[in-house]
């Protein structure tokens, strides 16, 4: 079973998270509370950007945007602030990462925009409660992520590769993942592929494009899922004067129960 | 599109079934209507029969129990009679196959109880109606059903394997499937199992134990369902004096919308 955590325990998880005491990746940790993948960008990109994740939702899908300048989505949580709330960050400049900080306080400029996209650990939990084996939960890494040969719709400078995650499981644990994680509508939902990752243009399942790498067993399929890091991807083709994420793995946690 | 079919189109299929003219399975017939399995035995063996379909509830998933001596279940329609409204039958004396008629009349007995199970047909309109294309359809072929080695739960006399359906499909159909099917809890629900049939104790795709073999194509999985033929199975391990089911897929249509 997970264990479930009170708002108490996500408080000091996030406390410990601000004063930079928790660096890493973010898998398996408060598994009853959203996490969301963080996107900063200057407001002349917004609106261009907003339009992106909306014409690729199911790897995108938007869970909140704040106003230009301010560093709170108050929806997420009342004491969220993206700058110092996540673990690791990536910024970006002419899509290119210069820096992976552990916050972003005096990187922060009045016409940056936040947006909270929808992540793949937030129905993790619930695959374990139904007793589904995730190994890169119960080895402790982040999980593997993948640029595939599927294209996005593009908005704008913004397009790029669909990124995924991936799960290594079972005939019967796959079609169980399918039932659970497809009620997860706002988070990716079900599974987009499974089996021989040379079809989506994964060469190596060892060589992940993002995160770590586990094995995949002689029993087992890689099974896919849509990932938040695509913003990443597009960010990157874009090349923005300036953009910051959270570093892969590294979400926000938010206030929300699952 | 499935065509949907009008109560009036129901009644002439069903009319034509009881004349004799139509004897061969119902895969894609009235796909707006439940298919149902039949099996009728004397009274004195219903309650162990129940006492197995529901300790084996998702593969002998019960849809309606007749008054003992009645052919008629009002509750699935009120103008079917199942001594006449099937396409074909399978009379069973101590466990083998003694004949395969076309309707039962003469074989009636006083003491006749009938059971309708749920029949995966029932969902092969909702697979295609949501872009899943299903082989044994297309090719107007009975589906392949397979014992497996995975034993049911006995009761009474009544015990065996499973039985399942397969249908072949890609990986994304078969993520599609899980998901539509998985909805139809009263019909089987989700597959159990896709990939090696090997794993589930068939050594031959190609020589199905029931119905007619389709092509796996290189880039399909074989996917299986739980299959109300469980019951058959069940019936010619218990070696009852005598016992009479459908053909294999010459299912009973209902009267109840999908």
């Amino acid at each position: 079973m997970v264990e479930q955590h009170s708002h108490e325990e996500l408080r000091s998880l996030r406390l410990a998270i601000r004063a930079g005491n928790i660096r890493g990746h973010t898998a398996g940790l408060a598994p009853s509370y959203v996490q969301g993948n963080l996107i900063i960008l200057p407001a002349a990109f917004a609106e261009d950007f907003l339009a992106y994740c909306r014409a690729n939702a199911q790897a995108c899908p938007v869970l909140a945007v704040s106003e230009p300048g301010s560093p709170y989505v108050p929806e997420l949580g009342e004491e969220i602030d993206v700058r110092t709330d996540l673990p690791r960050y990536r910024v970006f400049k002419n899509g290119q990462v210069v820096e992976e900080p552990t916050e972003i306080t005096t990187a922060w400029r009045a016409d940056f925009v936040s947006l909270v996209i929808g992540c793949s650990f937030t129905f993790d939990a619930a695959l374990i409660q139904h007793g589904i084996p995730l190994r890169h939960v119960t080895e402790g890494r982040n999980v593997a992520m993948y640029r595939t040969n599927i294209p996005t719709t593009s908005a704008g400078p913004f397009h790029g590769p669909l990124v995924v995650s991936m799960r290594p499981l079972t005939a019967v644990d796959t079609i169980r993942a399918i039932e659970v994680s497809g009620r997860f509508a706002d988070m990716h939902g079900a599974p987009i592929y499974f089996g021989d990752p040379k079809r989506i243009g994964i060469e190596n399942l060892q060589a992940p494009d993002y995160g770590e790498p586990v094995p995949v067993l002689e029993n087992e399929y890689p099974v896919f899922w849509m990932c938040g890091v695509t913003t990443q991807a597009a960010i990157e083709q874009a090349g923005l004067p300036i953009c910051i994420t959270h570093a892969p793995g590294c979400m926000l946690i938010t206030d929300c129960k699952i």
